[in-house]
């Protein structure tokens, strides 16, 4: 298996890690991902790493990597799934995922992705309409 | 990673598939699976293989089992996914995926879901209050 898949759901991109990541794994997955945000204009993207036992500041820095570049290209992520014992572990090794936002699951992800994309668009409208160019 | 991760989205389960199976991972799939559909009362199971490179006889008993175990539980199943050259293979060997639905992507067999769901429910209202149990 050489690759993660990545499905879209909506407006949404699902990726579940279910394999262990190595250097190869993550830039491939990097790069489909960021494709994959180009070509179907998705605003979010869902990481889900329930099966992940050990998240360690290699997988951290990937996790990070993919919320800063999906960001670039309009697309918030959070990461979705993390089991109990991987948390204790982050917190007590001091790894923050910084950057990265969490969710229990898929489904309060995507209520938190949905929620911030009618923030967003709120704020767009604002400047669009209400904002100090109408004013000249 | 000994089990592959099930994710509850709304009223179904999803399933990708990107490590090779075997005997021991199926068999707990099964028995995962079938447990969340009673937890969650799910009424649709998505089985995305759309990393699988080669769906050989094994896969295809597997698929069409979980396929059987969700029907009696009341959860209707759809692989989705399938990569054309592994289509291709299918019928040329001549393994038909019995019982089992596809839908091209995860999508797609949301509505094929959601559209027998509907039709289910349809049918339930007419038994009860349009069929001959009310003519006595």
């Amino acid at each position: 298996m050489d690759r993660i898949p990545i499905l879209k759901m909506g407006e949404f991109l699902l990726v579940t890690i279910q394999v262990d990541m190595h250097d190869r794994l993550a830039i491939q997955l990097q790069e489909d991902l960021t494709d994959k945000i180009a070509v179907t204009r998705a605003r979010g993207v869902l990481i889900d790493i329930s099966s992940l036992e050990i998240v360690d500041s290699f997988i951290g820095r990937m996790l990070g990597n993919i919320a800063g570049m999906s960001k670039v290209l309009g697309a918030d992520t959070v990461v979705t799934g993390m089991q109990p014992s991987v948390a204790i572990t982050l917190v007590e090794l001091g790894l923050s995922l910084k950057g990265v936002r969490t969710a229990l699951n898929v489904e309060r992800g995507m209520a938190l992705l949905r929620s911030s994309i009618e923030d967003d668009d709120v704020a767009i409208e604002t400047e669009e309409y209400g904002g100090p160019g109408d004013q000249v």
